[in-house]
C-alpha cells in the first residue's frame, strides 16, 4: 500500500488550485456539483459524513440545507484550514483525516457523501467496507469520481493527445479500461496519481459491502455549462464524471 | 418504433453466420459463453425463459443441468428451425417471438437469460419491465450484451478503424458515447442495427423496474481465448462484453 497522496498541502499546487477555484469557471462548479445536489435525499435532521470534503462547501451546504451535524474530512491541512475559516455552523466540525484511516471515526451516519475524492483511494473496497461501516441501516452512499472511461488510458509519450479529430469529428482515445491501476498525470504542473477502476470493480465493491446500488449517472454536456465552455459538448462523447447512489441495507 | 430487425432470416447473412459459428474461434464462444455460465445461479427444478436463444445452445446446456423448463424464444425462423432440430429434450421448448412481444407468454419464471441479444432492442426500459413482469420474486436476470465503450461510437466515413497505433501502442477511438440511440453497422457483409446505452442507463433501467443489481462484470482478455485468438489480448483496452447480474424484489 502507498503512502497516500496529499497534493493539496504543496504549497505551488494549492495555489494554483485556488486561482483556478476562484473563476467559478470549471467543471467541478458547472457540471459536477449541479448534478450530485440534484442526487441529494432529504438532508433534514441527517448526520452527514462528507469525505475528502476540501475547503467544505458542500459540508456548509448540507447544514444550510437541514443536516443535524456534518464531519467534513480531507487529508489536507491547507484545506481543513480553508474550511474552517470559511465555516459559520456549530453542527459543522472539520478534520484533518486521510480516507484510509475513516474507521477512527467513532459514529453512525445517515449519509456518506464523497466529491471527486475516491480516484485518489488506492483500495476501494476496503474504503466502500468502511463506509458500510459507518453508514446507518439505510443509510445513504452519494459519490462522484472521475468517469472510468476518462482515467482509463494509459499515455506512451508524455505530450500525446486525449483526444484525435477526423474529418471534423472528435474520437476520444481509449486504453487499459480493464487495467484497474495507478494513473500518474501532470495536473497544474504537478505529478499526481489517480486509481484508474472499470466500471464492474467500482458497481460490485459496493455490493459486496452489503449496499444496494440506487442510481448510477454519466456526465452530461450541460446546456448552462456548454454556454460558458463550449469544449463541455464534449461530455456527450467522453463524460469526465460517474455519480453513484447507493443504500446501506 | 421500429420494426424489430431479423437479420438472422436473411439468407445470405444466416450462412455467413453459421460458418463463423461452426469454426468455434469467435468470441461468443472463448469469452462471452464461459463468462456467463461461471455467473449462472444453481439451475436445479429452475423455470428458465431464454430470450433472444439463437440456435438454442444455452437452453439445452439448463436442461442438462437440471432446468424444470425452459422455454427459448428468438425472432428468427431459421434459429428456432436449428434450435428445434438439435433439441432432445422434452422440457426445452422453442418459440418464434420477439423481444418485444414477450408478455404474450404467460408464465413467470425463476431466471430470464440472455446472451448478446438485448442491444437488439429499441426500447431497453420496456424489455426491463416486461422481463419484470416474468420473473417470480427473487428470480434472476442475467444476461450478456455488447459493451458502451464497444458500441458507442459513430463513424464518420464507413472505412474508418476503430482504433489507432501510436509508437507500438493501441488506442481505441470513442466518441458520442452519452449519445443512446440507434447505431448502423456492417457485419457479414449486411447492415446491422444496434441500440448503443451508456452504463447509467441500462443499470437505472433495472433498478427501476424492481430489480436489484447483484453483479456487473465486463470481458477480460482470458488466456485461453488470447491463446486461440492472440487480438483478444486488447479486451485489456476495450471490453466487448458487458454481463449484468439482477434479483427481482
Amino acid at each position: 500500500m502507498e503512502k497516500p497522496q496529499n497534493i493539496y498541502d504543496n504549497t505551488k499546487f494549492f495555489e494554483e488550485y485556488q486561482k483556478m477555484r476562484e473563476t467559478k469557471i470549471n467543471a467541478n462548479e458547472l457540471i459536477e456539483i449541479p448534478e450530485i445536489k440534484s442526487m441529494l435525499p432529504d438532508l433534514k435532521d441527517k448526520k452527514i459524513l462528507d469525505l475528502g470534503c476540501g475547503a467544505g462547501g458542500m459540508s456548509r451546504y448540507f447544514a444550510e440545507n437541514g443536516a443535524k451535524r456534518v464531519l467534513g474530512v480531507d487529508i489536507s491541512k491547507n484545506m481543513i484550514n480553508l474550511a474552517k475559516k470559511e465555516n459559520n455552523y456549530k453542527n459543522v466540525e472539520f478534520k484533518v483525516l486521510e480516507m484510509e484511516r475513516i474507521l477512527k471515526i467513532k459514529e453512525k451516519f445517515d449519509m456518506v457523501f464523497s466529491s471527486l475524492a475516491f480516484h485518489y483511494v488506492e483500495d476501494f473496497e476496503k474504503l466502500m467496507k468502511d463506509i458500510s461501516n459507518l453508514l446507518n441501516p439505510n443509510g445513504i452512499l452519494i459519490f462522484s469520481q472521475e468517469h472510468p472511461v476518462a482515467t482509463a488510458i494509459i499515455y506512451n509519450g508524455k505530450e500525446m493527445e486525449k483526444h484525435i479529430d477526423i474529418n471534423g469529428k472528435r474520437y476520444y482515445l481509449l486504453s487499459d479500461y480493464n487495467n484497474n491501476s495507478k494513473r500518474v498525470l501532470n495536473w497544474n504542473m504537478q505529478d499526481t496519481v489517480k486509481y484508474h477502476r472499470n466500471f464492474s470493480t467500482i458497481i460490485n465493491s459496493i455490493i459486496k459491502n452489503n449496499m444496494q446500488i440506487l442510481e448510477v449517472r454519466e456526465s452530461q454536456p450541460e446546456k448552462e455549462a456548454v454556454k460558458q465552455v463550449p469544449k463541455y459538448k464534449y461530455q456527450i462523447d467522453r463524460p469526465y464524471f460517474l455519480y453513484i447512489k447507493a443504500k446501506k441495507l
